[in-house]
């Protein structure tokens, strides 16, 4: 088995540099901390470059019988000190996966009979980011359109909020104003959430091809997506908050669009 | 107008330990930070000792009308260094205010006739905690019980992802080995989420006294609590995520509860 043991040496020093977002453009990787989301990864097929453990312990129990079928990664063994430098979280990780980045393809959500998107406009919280995607995997959305502005899905943050969902579903960075138009002229809805909206959700037919907007935590959805839209929708509320967190409408929509699809009583 | 401009100020001194818990849970007060939360706070006549603001900057313009109008609260003028020091937020705010402790009662919520209550058992991340009770507010549900063991709703970061929902409905901390039998002892049914269950969430009925059970994010509900568990509901999902954070559950449950009372089409 192959090992590396000094902290300075030059893929280590690749690795660790993954931490910041400019480096994880140049290099096109990414870091996947922690055994659950290497799991995740490794059962999804994710594009994966080698997976890190510690020397010490060893191959981690849960991953073993990967390590044995993965044939095209490289499993390293590498000190505690390498793993501390290489991941982002306060809690060691026994295990880190350096992956590469896999935008996805945009064009089966476009043709996707029924297609399901979340659209993200400027939503710049990584764990807001990262439990959208939780909630679009969940209810088994067609995909998530990360657009300019908001976190990277890269961001180690954002990646943990997933648990995993990441790699369950295509998760796709691009620029909205090339996008949105593409999705109006195949006949997709594009519906986002409004104060002045008449419409109730509850009484919204989610059964066609759909793409949810959701646009920043402090300012909503920017000008020119907002002129893509084409049904304004009121998640009715009874008490008194004013509004949302934006993870919270997402889920309440995607979970109604569910309903509406599978679980219509 | 009294000020305040010494960081040595003995008030100032109880101002800033009200940023640990056991200061808190000492002098029975928090920090509440922000023109928004303070804004707030003023219109639900939380119980308010005083309101600090930037002595250069005066009283924010938002905040004018309720000081003319609150004669019972102190308005204080204090340096942006005395702000700094009793507040936890990153980005600089102009005004804080200092809030006795308000357990809200628990009585009406186990008599009211469609009492709808989200019941938090270990629930540790102060985000969620505070999501949670935003959400609660936002469907209009009758309160919030914070069980031992879950964040302190006081935190400033449960304050702060309230969005002000905290002085809208009653919080109530409190021991749920002593607080859930008594519901139960008044017919309101216990409902947790269970991955064994077979009840949908959308075939059942919510239209009654419902007290929703969450538990941790690692560990779900403690044996004691899932024992008084009257019924398991599944969240069905048709993705391939294994679970949902813990916020989206209770906001799906929750809105569901709301569709079910109000919604229904």
């Amino acid at each position: 088995m192959q090992q590396i043991t000094s902290p300075n040496n030059p893929r280590v020093k690749e690795w660790a540099g993954l931490l910041e977002k400019k480096n994880r453009d140049k290099h096109l990787k990414y870091v996947i901390e922690g055994i659950h989301l290497v799991q995740e990864a490794l059962k999804a097929r994710a594009d994966l470059e080698c997976v890190c453990y510690e020397i010490e312990r060893g191959i981690p129990a849960e991953l073993s019988e990967a390590a044995a079928a993965s044939l095209d990664v490289e499993w390293i063994g590498v000190t505690a000190a390498i793993i501390a430098k290489c991941t982002d979280a306060k809690t060691p990780q026994p295990v880190f996966a350096i992956a590469r980045k896999n935008r996805g393809e945009l064009e089966p959500l476009l043709t996707e009979e029924r297609s399901l998107v979340v659209v993200l406009d400027g939503v710049q919280d990584p764990g807001n980011v990262g439990t959208i995607i939780r909630s679009a995997d969940a209810v088994g959305a067609s995909g998530v359109i990360v657009g300019l502005g908001c976190a990277d899905i890269y961001n180690p943050k954002v990646i943990r909020s997933t648990m995993g969902s990441l790699f369950h579903l295509p998760v796709i960075e691009g620029d909205l104003a090339d996008i949105l138009p593409q999705a109006k002229a195949r006949g997709i809805r594009l519906v986002g959430t409004s104060l002045q909206a008449a419409a109730s959700c509850y009484a919204y037919d989610f059964t066609g091809p759909v793409w949810l907007l959701f646009g920043s935590e402090a300012r909503g959805l920017s000008a020119n997506v907002r002129e893509l839209m084409d049904d304004g929708l009121l998640i009715p509320m009874q008490g008194q908050a004013e509004s949302l967190n934006v993870a919270m409408a997402a889920s309440v929509l995607l979970f109604e669009a569910q309903r509406q699809r599978y679980y219509r009583q």
